[in-house]
């Protein structure tokens, strides 16, 4: 089956967590808003009152029938099929724990910059983002990735669950990129707290599918427009 | 079988909408930390390394051997078990879609008062939630209740999903007790733009084990600790 993604097409956002399980999995794809009218494409679907329901928002999946919205939605769905994930049910409500949690601290890592809310610019908020970074950095993300850092410490290895790698693993090495483009010296600073989960980043980048994607074009480089913003007032 | 639910005792928080899917399907639980020593169990339960993972934060669901975190997480598993589900994989992902757009929104609730992040306290970032809260009800009110209004209007009702209730009819009726509860100016003001979500929680309410539920003690009241507050400043 050739799998439909839908998201913008300009920035990695959430919809890379989805491209990175797919990606790595080798599967069949369309990154449709990429292409040709896709993105008025994608537009008349989240639109369609046909579809039960439509997404709120990007990023969705299309598999045959079904239209999937939400990321760890989608790759509670995909896991299994993809070899991504195990096939019990105690086993994907584990991985799926996990990849909400991470979707908690992607909430908290773009209020960085818009702690007044999505609908202001940064520009309009900087002293308010100064704060919130700080914080940021003071007490959450010791606080989710020293969570992390201790699942990794009580596996066995090399992955977070084991000897198989999950879109789990792929999610972490994405937030590790994304803390490095956006906080380069911040992060540079904290990694020594989180050896285990900077050691799963390179092992992920090392990944064939993963190491090919990130050199063939389809990875789009980090932007201010993304989840991940690189403003320099914030990384002192 | 016998769930245990382990949630802050003191408040309605994120734990409340487990708590109603419980209640609504009468099912057999114990609210842990509400009882003698049950706090001290529920902290001890989160530092359990051998906890596969232990949870990153409450509520979390015991049933039998397996301990649940993520609220959609909890209820994309009790969901088919409770009766508040479809059976079928497709129903259950279109459900849990929902669900996940609702703790979105239950974030962006939550930032309404805590703006600056959730380690200052409300009363050191007045100012700025203040200017979240306006944009709050400006922008991000009318789209999230504006999807959900949609999506009752096109079903056949009395439910978002047909003649049955479903858990995320539970918190739908949560989310409209809480804006009540913390913006009773505003949301009076507002309750015009969605019918359809007014007649719902009217519907949910006078289910006969809500409507116990919410006689019996059991639920505990709206406070400033929780995740919907009450500030006088925010609702004008």
């Amino acid at each position: 089956m050739r799998y439909e993604l839908f998201y913008w097409p300009t920035i990695q956002g959430r919809g890379e967590y989805v491209r990175l399980a797919l990606e790595d999995a080798g599967a069949d794809y369309v990154d449709v808003a990429r292409r040709k009218g896709g993105e008025r494409r994608m537009m008349a679907m989240m639109a369609n009152r046909r579809l039960g329901p439509p997404p709120f928002a990007p990023p969705f999946l299309k598999a045959n029938k079904l239209v999937i919205a939400q990321v760890a939605n989608i790759l509670f769905y995909l896991g299994p099929r993809l070899g991504l994930a195990p096939k019990s049910e105690a086993g994907r409500l584990r991985l799926h724990q996990l990849q909400l949690t991470i979707a908690d601290f992607v909430v908290e890592i773009h209020d960085t910059h818009h702690p007044l809310g999505p609908t202001f610019y940064y520009e309009d908020q900087r002293p308010q983002a100064k704060r919130r970074t700080e914080e940021f950095w003071k007490a959450r993300v010791p606080k989710f990735l020293g969570y992390f850092e201790t699942l990794a410490a009580r596996g066995n290895g090399p992955y977070l669950d084991g000897r198989r790698a999950n879109y789990v693993d792929l999610s972490l090495f994405q937030i590790v990129e994304g803390l490095r483009y956006a906080f380069p010296k911040r992060m540079a600073r904290f990694e020594r707290k989180i050896p285990r989960i900077v050691a799963l980043h390179a092992r992920v980048a090392s990944r064939p599918n993963i190491a090919a994607y990130a050199q063939s074009g389809r990875r789009i480089p980090f932007n201010t427009d993304g989840v991940f913003r690189h403003y320099a007032a914030l990384d002192e």
